[in-house]
């Protein structure tokens, strides 16, 4: 949890109102739907496995206990979660010191895609959050198969100006 | 600073061995000279500006106080600073619950490039801290600009599988 975020918060769309909150615990069956409802995700192995269930809450507990980092999730008025998304703050040295602000794991669920939802969360991101954390920068990455993800970011104003690598740690060697 | 890293660990190319150690406040004119010895990085500020050193000493304080960062030299065995990354560890929901780290602004001196500096950095972090830290991914961006960094990061076996994406927070409403 990053303390110094205004949260809940009220997301607009043009059809409807939502909520964007901290997760709780009590989100986690609906995260790991969320997760899963995405081919990309699902062949990583995001498969809402019930065998996967202490592996996630794990996560979620270590997320909500970080003072750096934040898993947010957006609800319909009925509670419904419709979307998700990390934040982690980064302080930095390079451009002069600049502290960034990270965003993972976006995701909204499949059957409300194009209803303004991901707009209104990453607006929420580059409009709020990131002058509220003294963030000049905000990025992400975005597998390069996700071309729909990459005109919405650009359309977004951001910039798709670096590649981003990845390295897979044989699990022998990480703890998972 | 990230406690679980053992630090200083020793780094061998194949012409001598370095040493990595984390940053002190002692490095921040050396690493302010090193951050602008590259032309990409000057073009975005890092210029080693005299009057930037109250921004950049402000960064190097909050980077060593936050239990999930890691700012880290290599030094020759007199005392030169040749190198520089920081570490990020960022626990998440994706991938079943996986823990990333994520490296930012990798930087060897210039005058010193190709001598394995820059691998063994890379080893280091893919084989000891990466599993130290419970990670099961390492993940960074690079400049599309950086086309000589590219093919250095594919031989070490890491996947340009991602686009990365920037947005400038306008400096009226981020802090700096």
């Amino acid at each position: 949890m990053i303390p110094s975020l205004t949260l809940p918060a009220t997301l607009h769309t043009s059809a409807r109102e939502l909520t964007l909150r901290r997760a709780t615990e009590n989100d986690l069956a609906a995260l790991m739907r969320l997760l899963a409802d995405d081919p990309i995700s699902a062949a990583r192995g995001d498969q809402a496995d019930a065998s996967d269930t202490e592996a996630y809450r794990s996560a979620l507990l270590e997320i909500t206990a970080d003072a750096g980092n934040e898993l947010l999730v957006v609800t319909d008025d009925g509670g419904e979660l419709m979307g998700t998304m990390q934040l982690t703050r980064i302080p930095g040295m390079a451009r002069r010191g600049s502290t960034r602000l990270l965003v993972e794991a976006v995701r909204v669920r499949s059957d409300t895609r194009s209803g303004g939802i991901g707009t209104a969360m990453m607006r929420w991101v580059t409009d709020t959050a990131a002058p509220a954390l003294g963030a000049s920068l905000v990025q992400l990455t975005s597998d390069e198969a996700r071309k729909d993800a990459h005109r919405f970011y650009e359309r977004l104003g951001f910039v798709g100006s670096h590649r981003g690598f990845k390295y897979p740690i044989p699990s022998s060697a990480g703890s998972k």
